[in-house]
């Protein structure tokens, strides 16, 4: 793995080489009822700002992207950090352009000659995320670091707690924080990129100060 | 890990002991849209076939669970072999028993109270999965494995292709199958313990004799 980043450091291309290297990345998708369904997949390729999979026509996972065309993707490495991803899905409809992208992704990664042998590679077809949100975490250190991140033309989601004009400053959330990334102040501030977003703050605060933005 | 086991070994007890052992797990869950939303969670205990999670009560998680009482999880070993395991949420309600489950599970997973120290573990409640349909993958050999399994009261998923009665028993189908595990007969069969389903089969049967089930 690449080295752990300073927080600064960590954008779209940070994350995109992330989940590249940890490869096999959970992808999530709806089914037909609307349920939740999620396996390991490949991270082919990562190219142009572009996060590449395959999927055999045959597979559920296939009819699900083709369905929906929206994934929520998460990668782990080795020490425990995460990158998290969501958006739309794209799927270049011309045989040609298929081709030369599976051809393309099948030299990349030599061992999947060996599960789709010969012609049986073109049961494959390509799709790539283009714009997304997402989201570095990196859960092994005290505190905790978490990054939003977008690709693409995506906007970076917004999410977690803040702390609004009804603070009176009296610090009970500050103490209750399992995290300690509360800060003093007229009101008092959430450091986001340390916060676990458990919502103590929030249930504990008796000036019901804190909302949860989502 | 543990070793890995034979094919007639893995049951519903191996799995859940397989996805403890992984411990970091990919939990899916759909989202107010209906959309896929997916994030590493820790599998805390395994205990009378039931497996156990925590969420915090501030997370997008915790809503999603609270309102679908639904989940998808994936969990892989460090030498690719995964679990996937999708069902019905339960949710203690009552406070005490929630206390005794989070108490329980920090005892087992001690790292927590880093995380979670003093009261604030009470911001998080326990879930378990009981009833689930489940299935084991290995595509780290040739041929790959597939095992499906069940939890609880739910019962095996069928899914995958079958050559019905159309079949003629011209080949085509095993001659394609990039792993090669179609034999021969009347009709002709897929091993399922060793499909990919990719689909191969089916697109090329001269006779539309393959279907898909699901």
């Amino acid at each position: 793995m690449e080295q752990v980043p300073r927080t600064d450091d960590i954008d779209a291309g940070y994350c995109l080489r992330f989940l590249r290297e940890v490869r096999d990345v959970a992808f999530a998708t709806t089914d037909e009822a609307g349920l939740p369904a999620v396996r390991i997949i490949d991270v082919m390729m990562v190219e142009g700002g572009r996060l590449y999979f395959v999927a055999a026509r045959g597979k559920a996972f296939y009819a699900d992207v083709m369905r929906t065309r929206f994934v929520a993707i998460v990668g782990q490495s080795p020490d425990f950090r995460t990158c998290r991803l969501r958006g739309a899905v794209e799927h270049p409809d011309d045989e040609v352009e298929q081709h030369r992208l599976v051809d393309r992704i099948f030299e990349l990664n030599p061992s999947m000659q060996e599960l789709y042998p010969g012609d049986s590679r073109y049961v494959l077809e390509a799709f790539y995320l283009q714009d997304a949100q997402g989201e570095y975490f990196d859960l092994s250190g005290t505190p905790i670091v978490r990054v939003p991140f977008a690709l693409g033309s995506a906007r970076e989601a917004v999410a977690g707690f803040v702390i609004t004009d009804r603070c009176v400053g009296c610090g009970t959330c500050a103490e209750a924080c399992p995290e300690q990334c509360i800060a003093t102040g007229s009101p008092y501030e959430i450091a986001q990129v340390h916060c676990l977003r458990c919502g103590r703050c929030a249930e504990v605060c008796p000036h019901d100060a804190i909302e949860r933005r989502s």
